[in-house]
């Protein structure tokens, strides 16, 4: 526990699981989340983290825990980000400061981590169908614990949730879902049905309310047109009282709430009543994201996932780095496209909620009307922006390599067979760090590159990204186009008027003798600094910018298959299938080919750690190249045993 | 125009495109509809084709037509299964005879073939969510057009749908959704909505539903708790009136209706009425699929899609086959899965919307509880599968190769991250021929051997694929399983008991000595007719039966390595990081290695036509095969210009 004199820990130290917390009286359970809060709070402050989410959720993970008969009950959680107190109270308290570091606990649910996690996300909007999955394997199994659902309001937009919910009617099997409403995602809210929500709560008064439903009643003369009459009539006095539950209902659920998610003796209260009842059943409750800790409420979108801070005043605690760091790729993506949107009226930004994330915000604060956001929606987001490319219009669709792959069949039938032309800027692609497996963006180069007729790029700095922005928008308007660019700091480079980039040409950056390097995007420099390494051992060591996945420069390949007995390529992309392979497919219809050596991430989901940590494992930093090049080549002259 | 004497065309011969219709008085429609519906009906029942859907919606297609300004105003079809009306007032009535024929009409929308074919789309759910983008356009651009999108009862199961509706509600555009009600998507509904909607129809009276009215709203005393208290106390009557305008309402649309979809002349007033109006707009329309045909009316899932029939009676027009064919794989699949589930409690299959297609329904002939439809909603069956396979269930999820592209990240973060073992019966793998690029399943190999652990095979005949279906649950249980078959007839070998397939093993199925082909799946009886061809030459060629994409039988590859100075590769699906690929990635990593040719599909959209003709211009034929070999091993020995 933590060595804060000012605050005393009652209950916490002796809840190692929660079977623990069961045992406790109902009337601890304010001070139990009092603590849960406390210590998250210490720690988070300590070594960073999601934050926001898990305050948000303090009252109704301790209620969860007390009134479902965990792990026998299961009780599956969207996403991961409100899971810290879920950690706290399933015996991972102590190990809370290891988060999202390496070999340290997941920032996100994990079924190999505890069996209290019953179903892994890190991409939102799954939970219900999981539950449901859960709940229906029960019955069949015939078995009769009980199975919940937490789902954010955020993950609301997502498609699944629908596809999910509309399955929970017709399968009709007991289920809860909470519907844990902080009325702010990620990003500000932009689900309808919240909107539909805030009016009811807006709403005057319920004698005003209840005076219209009179009204209304005696009125109403046919069934097709009543409720447009009355919805007309009495601008949103009936929908007030009747939508939430309807909405659900309609669904097949039973319809409870909102109630405060902040009481946590009232959820406890409600979590009985409804988890025998039989179908499925949602419960609404309103919670505060941030909750209980004041620097958290009062900047949320900020707080949403933190690096250390002082607990106090919020403030960061990350030194200051001696130099100035270069720009984040997503700062130079926002800028950029800001130029770009300053002169061109047919380009417009396209988010699936993530518009700080991707550096869209920038974009949103010279020319708010040309940022869109959907939501998470990344399906609509895509099927959309071919729609608007049907007339012209140029989307550049910001959105995670991980994420993107929601979206695979979009660009396939929406975008790529109708030829229509959309821009994604594929943020985060590689390896992206703390947030682990499920948000490494490794398979993109691949799912990517079989796509017919789609272009796939990666710049090796952030001018070239500007120039690959550039060009897309300007020169390559027949296809889909991808421009795939890491999570983090870009290389440095002084960056000047964007220019276009020809279509499927590489570069010579380094040139050399001995052997040749074809990197691509972020590898480039690490394949430069391997070359460094090497010249040190008298190796000469050619190194190309390969810029394009697809379509490949086959004339620079042609030419260096001529000049190289060796070539590897670097990718930091799962090799299977990815930008060696395809060098290796072109390289290899050759009359004469060199020897070829793919060099990227194996067949394996890489956990979390710091990028560098990572990239030091997989022989992807200078060093490890230096390393790989070296054996490849034999040096020194000695024969490298697996 | 038809020749049948029995029918007279008064206005269709001279209806050369919407403008032409629009000349037309109001009074004219029911004729103009009829006469559509009856030439709809004499094409399709000569050539084969869609059918249902269309002749739900003629009177639809003509009100859309007569009130909207095509093609300045934008029609946006889902699917296009219902196109056909749309084809036959767009121009292309006299080319309807050639429709799903190479080189003839698409059986979908095509943006290639017509200005009036605003968005192509061969999958489900995709139509809001163009219709908004294109208004969404319109409306940057400053223009003034009406932009309409029609959508069915069972693509409404498609989260996007709902991902575009909460969009629209949130853009609040002017646009018209049209909701073509036929309570009958491709299998029987499946949308819990629509059983909501079906209790408002099969509601007693409406005198009684008033009654009910005044009787809530005079009990109602507290807002959180009345929707509740309302809905139990009058089960269901309350819910008749306020419901279906509700849901859409809380989304943000003006809701109309459900009007009558096959009174033309109230279509247009409605239509008239809506189009001008200011946001989103829902205008709920009932019809019935196959509408005025009586063999259609009263079989509709056979009459989703006809080939050639009589027009009178209904009764297939096929000639009788000389000698009977093989089983379809479809019908191989769903047999297989019987006999498995008798024994096997822990087996279930799972289809999108497609019992029938897949062969699910053979299955749940005898075990109606086995097999779970969930609707046009893949995502869900794939995350809603892996949360059953957390409790040790085997969920066999039938789907198309082409839909399978729509839940890549659900079998990457949903299965395959957390190890969860979901079988894939990847139906439809390869060219399916008439259905043409939306349904081509071409690019599975490639998306699914790049997903870590995963394990993707292909059989060469029908008792491979029982044997693989039984390996996949009793044997492979660590990751998901692909099974990828093609649609149509299997090859005719006798089938015995299924038995187990080591993990990762192919087969020698023919040896030879001069070149090797290493052949997957459908591709595998192809190579063997092309061996058989060759021997003919003498050339003596080597037949390998691969099994496994991943993992790929590393052992055979070195030893056929050793033994071939070429080896080529063929498969049915798109060269760029196939099967093809894969075997290119492991052969370049031993010492030596032999030529290796890729034969596949080429990176294009590969179009409609039958099967035979497809894969007879791609060469990927027994002779095709024969063809591309010669001259890879330069047989006769002369040099091969490109």
């Amino acid at each position: 526990m933590p060595e804060d004199k000012s605050f005393e820990y009652k209950y916490l130290p002796s809840i190692n699981s929660p079977a623990d917390l069961r045992k406790l009286p109902e009337s601890s359970l304010k001070q139990v989340s009092n603590e849960v809060r406390e210590f998250m709070v210490d720690a988070i402050t300590k070594v960073g983290g999601h934050f926001g989410a898990g305050l948000g959720v303090v009252e109704l993970t301790v209620a969860l825990h007390y009134v479902f008969n965990t792990p026998v009950d299961k009780i599956v959680l969207d996403t991961g980000h409100q899971g810290y107190p879920h950690k706290i109270l399933t015996g991972r308290r102590d190990s809370l400061l290891t988060i999202r570091q390496k070999d340290g606990l997941s920032g996100f649910l994990k079924r190999t981590e505890s069996e209290y996690d019953v179903f892994g996300a890190g991409h939102a909007s799954t939970s219900i169908s999981a539950a449901l999955g859960i709940a229906t394997a029960r019955d069949f199994i015939g078995k009769d614990y009980k199975v919940a659902a937490v789902i954010g309001d955020g993950a609301m937009t997502g498609g699944l949730v629908y596809e999910a919910m509309n399955n929970c009617g017709v399968q009709n099997r007991d289920l809860v879902v909470i519907l844990n409403d902080n009325n702010m995602s990620i990003a500000p809210n932009v689900w309808a049905i919240s909107n539909y929500f805030s009016e009811i709560f807006a709403s005057p008064t319920v004698q005003k309310i209840r005076s219209h439903v009179w009204e209304i009643a005696g009125k109403m003369d046919s069934v097709g047109d009543r409720i447009r009459h009355a919805a007309h009539k009495i601008e949103g006095g009936l929908k007030a009282i009747l939508t939430p539950g309807m909405l659900f209902e309609a669904l097949g659920f039973k319809y409870f709430g909102p109630i405060n998610g902040h009481n946590v003796n009232g959820l406890v209260d409600m979590l009985n009543k409804v988890k025998d009842m039989k179908g499925p059943v949602l419960l609404h409750v309103i919670t505060q994201k941030g909750k209980g800790y004041a620097p958290a409420e009062s900047d949320k979108q900020f707080l949403h996932a933190i690096g250390k801070i002082d607990k106090i005043t919020g403030k960061s605690l990350a030194k200051a780095p001696i130099t100035i760091p270069p720009p984040t790729y997503q700062k130079v993506f926002g800028e950029a496209m800001t130029e770009i949107c300053s002169t061109n009226p047919k380009v417009l930004g396209i988010t699936a909620a993530m518009p700080d994330g991707t550096g869209l915000d920038i974009l949103a604060k010279t020319y708010p009307e040309k940022v869109i956001d959907v939501g998470i929606a990344e399906g609509h987001a895509v099927t959309f922006a071919a729609g608007m490319a049907t007339e012209g219009m140029i989307l550049v669709c910001a959105i995670y390599s991980s994420f993107l792959q929601r979206v695979f069949d979009h660009i396939v039938h929406d975008c790529a067979i109708q030829h229509l032309y959309v821009v994604f800027a594929l943020d985060r692609g590689g390896l992206v760090g703390a947030d682990g497996p499920t948000h490494h963006g490794v398979l993109d180069f691949a799912y990517l590159r079989i796509i017919q007729g789609m272009i796939v790029m990666a710049p090796k700095d952030e001018q070239e990204l500007r120039n690959m922005l550039y060009s897309s928008i300007h020169d390559y308007t027949s296809a889909p186009v991808a421009i795939r660019y890491p999570r983090g700091n870009a290389v440095g480079v002084p960056t000047g008027p964007m220019k276009s980039l020809p279509l499927g040409k590489g570069e010579i950056v380094r040139p050399g003798l001995d052997v040749c390097i074809i990197a691509i995007g972020k590898m480039v420099s690490e394949a430069l600094k391997a070359a460094e390494l090497m010249a040190l051992d008298g190796i000469s060591v050619e190194v190309v910018n390969a810029r394009f996945v697809k379509p490949l420069d086959t004339e620079l390949l042609s030419d260096l298959s001529l000049r190289f007995d060796k070539i590897i390529t670097v990718e930091d992309g799962q090799i299977q299938g990815g930008f060696g392979s395809a060098v290796l497919e072109y390289i290899t219809t050759l009359p004469l080919f060199p020897d070829v050596l793919l060099h990227g991430i194996p067949d394996i989901f890489v956990e979390h750690g710091t990028q560098e940590e990572l990239f030091h494992d997989l022989l992807l930093d200078g060093e490890g190249i230096a390393t790989v090049v070296k054996e490849f080549i034999g040096f020194p002259e000695v024969v490298v045993v697996d």
